[in-house]
């Protein structure tokens, strides 16, 4: 079995993409960055997914992207809440990561150099968010160049590829797909804003997307409580 | 004065690169990565010389490279000692990192879009380091191209430049430019192999390739011990 490198955050996306990635036949390396979140509930979430899914490896890796600030993800800028979906798309929001992609990928393609990995499976998805640009597939076709001018392997004459099998989908195929190949999406967390106990917030833009979505498949999202 | 990203680990090399930005009128601002490297001497080094050269402001973040083991600069493979000078360019070395340069980029890149800058130096040689694949124009300008997809800067109409102003340069070359720009290398750390108390092995690739350079200049390393 080929191996590959499954960037796993532990939301609704990663979590979709691993179970791809094992469907297709790979031998999945979990990689889950730790960048300054602001929850110990993502990386519970990862933990279990990676488990549940039977990840080969799951390697937690720091990188202090939170000294930059920039972001409401690793700053204390407020995280927007119940925008109007039209407002999504219109602007890149505020829960943008400077360089975040790029940062994630760089860790994903030392990890495989470093176990003799040439795919790296990423969730970015430039229809739900179309405001990151680092979620287009140009970014996706420069990171695969990059990556096979950057290595040793590359140099020597492996080819790396770069994996994104939710580009092209909606929230509502990506959940479609992995309900297809058995994720229960109860193990996930996907929003930015949790309570205490971790639970969603249910008004952040990424919990609105996917209640939206397992609703638009005539089904709760199960991660949150019934009101 | 416009800003610029300098990738500074406290070498010589990164610590031209500083020099060299400031004589070409940017404000620089000094990025240290701290990616489980064995020895504080080498962030004292890198604080020394930012203090010492002026920058604007000086970031150290942290990434886990360790976790991935795959060289002697972060795992406890042995440093090569005593190697002839033929041998040192023939293969890629066992300090060669996997993707560092792209982890370091791609954290430059992150600092560079929160502060609003489109400058990126990075002190890569292509001369003295051949075996890296990482050190090399093209892979510089894979860079290049991928930060002006990956970023929102990019995306809004900025763009990115990575300048490798030794990419050319011998290291006879290197410091000759520094001494011209008054730099003080007794600042700066080289070694990959110190003794406890932070002084020069004397001995590893690194040592060997900046003794061997002053030597041509007839100049001592102010860093090694006379004998």
């Amino acid at each position: 079995m080929k191996k590959a490198v499954v960037l796993l955050s532990g939301g609704l996306d990663s979590t979709t993409v691993l179970a791809i990635a094992k469907s297709q036949g790979y031998r999945p390396y979990a990689l889950t960055a730790l960048y300054g979140q602001r929850h110990d509930v993502e990386i519970e979430a990862a933990r279990r997914v990676a488990a549940a899914l039977g990840a080969a490896e799951h390697k937690f890796v720091s990188v202090g992207l939170r000294q930059f600030g920039g972001s409401a993800l690793t700053d204390d800028i407020e995280v927007p809440k119940d925008r109007d979906g039209s407002s999504l798309a219109a602007t890149i929001p505020v829960t943008y990561v400077p360089a975040r992609n790029t940062v994630l990928l760089s860790l994903a393609l030392a990890y495989a150099e470093t176990i003799g990995a040439f795919d790296l499976f990423v969730g970015v998805n430039a229809q739900d968010y179309s405001g990151y640009p680092d979620c287009r597939p140009e970014f996706v076709a420069a990171f695969e160049a990059l990556a096979n001018v950057a290595t040793k392997a590359g140099v020597e004459g492996g080819r790396y590829a770069v994996h994104a099998p939710l580009m092209h989908l909606s929230k509502v195929e990506i959940i479609k797909r992995g309900l297809e190949l058995g994720v229960d999406y109860a193990m996930t967390h996907s929003c930015y804003d949790p309570d205490e106990d971790g639970r969603p917030c249910a008004r952040c833009d990424s919990c609105q997307i996917r209640a939206r979505a397992f609703s638009q498949l005539g089904l709760p999202d199960p991660v949150l409580r019934r009101g």
